[in-house]
């Protein structure tokens, strides 16, 4: 829902021949939100609950874009921004498999997974160029998805699956819609 | 099987060190036909006709390619090219999530579909370098795409599953064979 | 194992702006084991041995990587090394359809397969810049892929699933491994 309202402001926002990376993100968020509401891509986990793993395929996508922003921001080289985009897809990616794993698998996964994030994030909030701005979205924003992974049915069930969706919807609207209004003029 | 002869006719037109497009976009059509034709990734509809959503996959790979000879010929800046190609992209899915749902899901599914075609040709069609020539090509070629897919058991299941098969046959033949056949030479 | 142990090894190789390629490489790797070491993704064959086709899928993502770094030492132009890049991911895609089909649609895959792969490796190994180390690891390592493919129950069932593993593991270490230890300090 509120993604198809972001996605119409977005678009007013379109303004030159530059690459609307905002609108891509969001699109590709409301389509990723319509395959969830379906549910056709849905496992199950030990104790039944729901495992929404298409969420991670999403981000695959609308993160690398995300990643290309943040890139562009901090004014990393070419061949780094490859590198970031590389390291975001396997973050995702990894993520997909840690969230339809059980058990060792599933922590071997989550394993992988955080350490091509800390490879992925550690030049960022390290760089002399970093914005207080960007490293704010990415501590408060990004860096929570793996603790909700952790507590939701996909980690150690400690949280219900609908609470889970609740904040994971919560970062989405703050990591990709709030990350692009909020951006100061000047960078 | 006339993908197969394609090949070895564009195969034979491969001369310099420039990238062969139209290569790549005819073998990725032989594969993609190879698959349907062994029929492992079929899914069925509720009036248990066979819907081959592999075919916009197919096409995600083999029209992202196109779009980018389009580009070329509209000389689209690099960022216009990546928005033309995650766009394209992005039809292609939603294509694949529309022919594999039902109801109102596909309805969604196309909408979100046609929404992004719509973005993506506009600019194209209504460009000041836009050649008779492409145009021709998008209106009479890509635009028939969606409106066979509404006609065929993917949506409404006006028309048969062969019968569609055989127009999207035809269709294939007309924008990924004679597209680049037909090519004028000075543009 | 062995890949995580090269991991950390090529990590501490890690020095430069420029992209860490065998990193990359190694940690898809490791991923892949990881996958099939969990047994998730796995078919059967007729005679009901596994089938662990993500192994193709997994190096759809290597080596086009390894390409990469092959096309920068034989001084590829862009547009032959994007060339060379869809002609890889393709040579390892149509290697997931054969390795999930059976009779003729398998050696129909294999065959198509087979011809991008020659598409692929022809200009590498006549080139006129061609390192003997290069062609070294495409003859006696990427060659023996499709090799063992024939022999292994993914093929004609000559040799058993676990000898096939076995080798493929070697291999594995030959050409993404050793490839980069022994890349000669002057080219």
């Amino acid at each position: 829902m509120f993604s198809l309202s972001s996605l119409y402001f977005l678009l007013t926002h379109k303004d030159k021949q530059k690459l609307n990376v905002p609108f891509l993100v969001s699109f590709i968020t409301v389509i990723s939100y319509l395959v969830m509401w379906q549910g056709n891509f849905v496992t199950l986990s030990k104790n039944g609950e729901e495992l929404y793993w298409i969420r991670w395929l999403g981000y695959m996508f609308s993160c690398t874009l995300l990643m290309y922003t943040i890139a562009g921001l901090i004014k990393s080289s070419p061949s780094m921004l490859v590198n970031k985009i590389y390291l975001t897809a396997l973050v995702m990616f990894t993520g997909v498999l840690a969230s339809v794993s059980d058990g060792n698998f599933m922590l071997a996964f989550f394993g992988v997974s955080t350490f091509a994030y800390i490879l992925l994030i550690w030049p960022i909030i390290t760089n002399k160029l970093a914005y207080t701005y960007v490293n704010y979205f990415i501590i408060l924003g990004w860096s929570l998805f793996p603790v909700i992974f952790l507590l939701s049915p996909e980690g150690f069930s400690i949280i219900a699956q609908p609470v889970s969706a609740v904040i994971y919807l919560g970062l989405d609207f703050f990591t990709k819609i709030l990350f692009y209004v909020a951006k100061p003029k000047d960078i």
